[in-house]
């Protein structure tokens, strides 16, 4: 018979015999930024970082210093502005190149140089990758290893070894797979990785072979894992049951091919399914926020179909009633989704909290009663199922909920604009030829205190003209909007499937150089959307200046 | 010392001690068809059941019977058009519902109705449901089953039980689940399907169950697995391990929250990784088309990080290993991409060496000499500082390199164009309120054929109004841009500190039906960067016109 126990509940490392505590190792900013399509500013890395601290990872792998200008300013950066409260930072390099220099080896110096207490260098453990990619002999590779641990071990450094190639090196030669890993380790190495760098392994390689390296050395074992076989997440778990306390992946499973294991899913299947404990257990349920979040700065949609973060990992379809769920969650969902900073979704009939829009409205100093409460749920269940996301658009919130006591911003009343773009005669302009000028300009009329107001203005861009447009109007009568400035502005197609004429979704971040808020737009014309953002955004700005006096 | 054979060869059937046939169920077309946001017409189902069966699996779930007007026409069609070569058509259902009354029970009568050879019936197999979900006592939850798989025995079909909830009944009550199975396999079942239902099972605990189960009953086994532990294809090769025959899953792992279990990756690697014949060995290279194919039908964009499908799954960044790969690719990928019908892909971007360049161009059938190759290279390195990314955009760079050879397109060349975004006058339009219509046009003056064309567009957007605007130019010129269609339309802002007047990059996707491409534009004006994407996109789709005559 059943029991009132979770079913969920199962054997944990005691009985399991795997390690209690595994390390997250993030390599989101190296290994995740090899996804196609994706390039990260200096600044988005940073972000990333911090939240990663925030989620609590015990390391972040930041960059390979040398490799590019790009990444020495990570690291140089990072050192001044970042502040971890959790995670280590590590800098990534490979070992040294020409035999006998290891102490004028260019990537082992700027290893030293990065200024991070942990360096994770590569090297090759595959007999023939140090046979035909290096060209030389078998010795040689082992000393390449062994004198580049030393070398940063001298310098002060913590050094993990990243075993490129190992599980195919282990099935290819064993023992000579081993020597490196033990050459390591003598010279050092505090942590041996196991890499699976082509991806191909299945479950069952990689826990035989992490059990026969952690049965062979003392020194601690760890794994880092690719998706080719569509195993990456299993791949990992396995490796925790092979005895490796080590993950090393990436958050939302960014990376190069099918992408690196994915951190947003093992992370929580390791604790609340294997009982072993990996970021503090009271930030599991910034798990969601923060996979999103980093999603927003890598620029890439979330997946919906996620585990345990996406959108649809706990969507119910219609039938299945919210009672049922409530009396025994376990009976319907294979772990809560509070635990990991998700929710419950009723795919049909949506239930916004009615608790988030008070506390919201508090938030705000709005006196809200029980009808216009309603009205904001009903407002926000509408227009969020026509692409609007107000999680993330604070600025457009604030608006929707005044709004809704009644309010009508009293500055500014727009009649209509113009947006016209123009190219000057002359040859059409594909990529990589010369191509003519395009210039933009927007007309719009305003009403302000009484005036009827026409004023045109260039910019770069549509959403450029428009806003420069309505602060020469309204910027002599309104001289706080001076202060505010748009800082970010991103586009998201929703429907990608209908091409251009998709619904498009615009968020505008914007400062006043004391607090900033971020304002959204959506349509099937960018124009419009945009114009919905930019609108809200000077709104806010004024609201702001008023509220200081 | 390493060998001349593959490193990928691993232990088959015989020295693992699992099956040495795997039967391929498919239920795309129902379970997939639960992934939310998609919605299949009955041709749509009838086409991709064409690509089903001509890919080779055993079986083909065709809907629910009786659920739907819908699912009734597909079995009414698939009965006169649908010709089979290799797949068998099942019809879904339920057990009965009402204690005595199997006779009359709609939905199976609707299952002997549906004209299929095999019925599949899904029953409640943990005591926990049985009590609480139907609200009756265990022996009737056993006899529901048991007179179901009767009844459908009677009526001369084949049947699978579907054993809900197996994975989470068993560990609740073992004795309870095994009851049921027992039940279904006397009442004449021939395959006892166990489904992870809620999705939250790791591999050990699917391997484990499977494993008693097939040592407790001589009826063969299948499995039915969901991604919600991101485990779903694990767990599908762990049942084979623990001994089943079958595995219940959807091409691109469609399905309702995180998804089904991928036989796009199940089946490559049970062919290649563990020696388990499943579709014909020969059919196993129409992998990556049908998956593309039936994205298409489904008319959700591949996903390029799919393993052994995806665009990005076998493609290498870096000059690095082109002439190592073409050499021993065993050594750089994990399995041979052609095996799967799909193909290594050297990216190209700014790190990209010559090597890579000349097999790019001998990809496109283009010859380069030399100086044109460093041509190539260096107005690469120029863009890609701009802000070009031409990795993603491979219809760009192909135009890049023709254009390097001295080659221009032949077809049209415009002199200028206008767009202009109107709002009608009213108040204006921000979030939450009532806001007037924007309306864009679009004017584009045009050469073409010696004849100078003035067309004039209107659009939900400007790059809709401009597509719109030059087709309208010279659509009846080149018919075959009727083809060409702009699937997806996505803008990065690459310099964020400056907000609306930053660089603005735009990536086109487009796709003839054939094919699909990717262009790219960049530009601080929006309307521009979108322009130039367009501009190429068309152009490519000319030039794989002409290409095919």
């Amino acid at each position: 018979m059943s029991t009132a126990e979770p079913r969920w509940k199962r054997p944990g490392p005691a009985e399991g015999g795997w390690p209690e505590r595994v390390e997250v190792y993030d390599t989101t900013l190296r290994d995740g930024a090899q996804l196609e399509g994706i390039s990260l500013t200096v600044d988005d890395k940073l972000r990333i970082a911090e939240q990663l601290d925030w989620l609590g990872v015990d390391y972040i792998e930041a960059g390979w210093p040398g490799s590019n200008p790009k990444d020495d300013e990570v690291f140089r950066r990072a050192r001044r502005e970042l502040r971890l409260e959790t995670s280590t930072l590590v800098a990534f390099g490979s070992t040294r190149r020409v035999k006998g220099k290891v102490d004028s080896d260019p990537t082992l110096r700027h290893l030293v140089e990065a200024g991070a207490p942990v360096a994770c260098i590569v090297g090759k453990c595959w007999d023939y990758h140090v046979l035909e990619a290096l060209q030389t002999d078998l010795d040689e590779g082992v000393a390449m290893v062994a004198d580049s641990v030393a070398f940063l071990r001298d310098a002060g450094l913590e050094v993990f070894f990243d075993a490129e190639h190992f599980f195919d090196g282990y099935r290819a030669n064993p023992e000579y797979s081993l020597r490196v890993l033990e050459a390591a380790a003598m010279a050092g190495a505090s942590r041996l990785v196991l890499c699976d760098t082509n991806g191909g392994s299945l479950p069952q390689d990689v826990e035989e072979t992490v059990r026969a390296v952690v049965g062979y050395l003392d020194t601690p074992v760890g794994v880092h894992l690719h998706d080719d076989t569509g195993c990456g997440v299993a791949n990992a778990l396995a490796g925790v049951r092979g005895g490796a306390v080590q993950v090393q992946g990436t958050i939302n499973g960014y990376g190069e091919r099918t992408g690196n294991c994915d951190l947003s899913t093992i992370i929580p299947n390791l604790a609340l399914k294997m009982g072993v404990r990996t970021i503090p257990p009271d930030r599991l349920e910034r798990l969601t926020p923060v996979a999103h979040h980093i999603a927003e700065l890598v620029n890439v949609a979330p997946d919906p179909q996620a585990p345990y973060v996406g959108t649809s990992a706990f969507a119910h379809k219609a039938g299945l009633h919210v009672s049922a769920i409530a009396k025994r969650p376990d009976a319907y969902e294979h772990v809560s989704p509070e635990a990991v900073g998700n929710g419950t979704r009723f795919v049909v009939s949506e239930l916004a909290g009615r608790s988030t829009v008070l506390l919201k409205a508090e938030e705000l100093g709005l006196e809200l009663d029980g009808p216009t409460v309603n009205e904001v749920l009903e407002t926000l269940k509408q227009l969020e199922h026509e692409g609007y996301h107000f999680e993330v658009a604070d600025g457009s919130l604030e608006l929707l909920m005044r709004r809704a006591t009644g309010w009508e911003q009293p500055w500014f009343e727009v009649e209509s604009f113009r947006v016209i773009t123009d190219d000057h005669p002359g040859p059409a302009g594909p990529v990589g030829e010369e191509h003519p000028t395009v210039t933009t300009e927007a007309t719009i009329k305003v009403h302000a205190g009484g005036e009827r107001i026409v004023s045109t203005a260039e910019g770069n861009g549509p959403v450029n003209a428009l806003d420069s447009a309505l602060r020469k109007a309204i910027g002599s009568r309104y001289p706080a909007l001076e202060h505010v400035h748009l800082t970010d502005y991103k586009v998201r197609v929703l429907d990608t499937a209908k091409g251009t004429a998709a619904v498009t979704r615009v968020l505008v971040d914007s400062t006043d150089g004391e607090t900033s808020w971020t304002t959204i737009g959506v349509s099937e014309n960018i124009i419009e959307a945009s114009w919905q953002a930019l609108y809200d955004s000077l709104v806010v700005g004024l609201l702001r200046a008023e509220a200081r006096g």
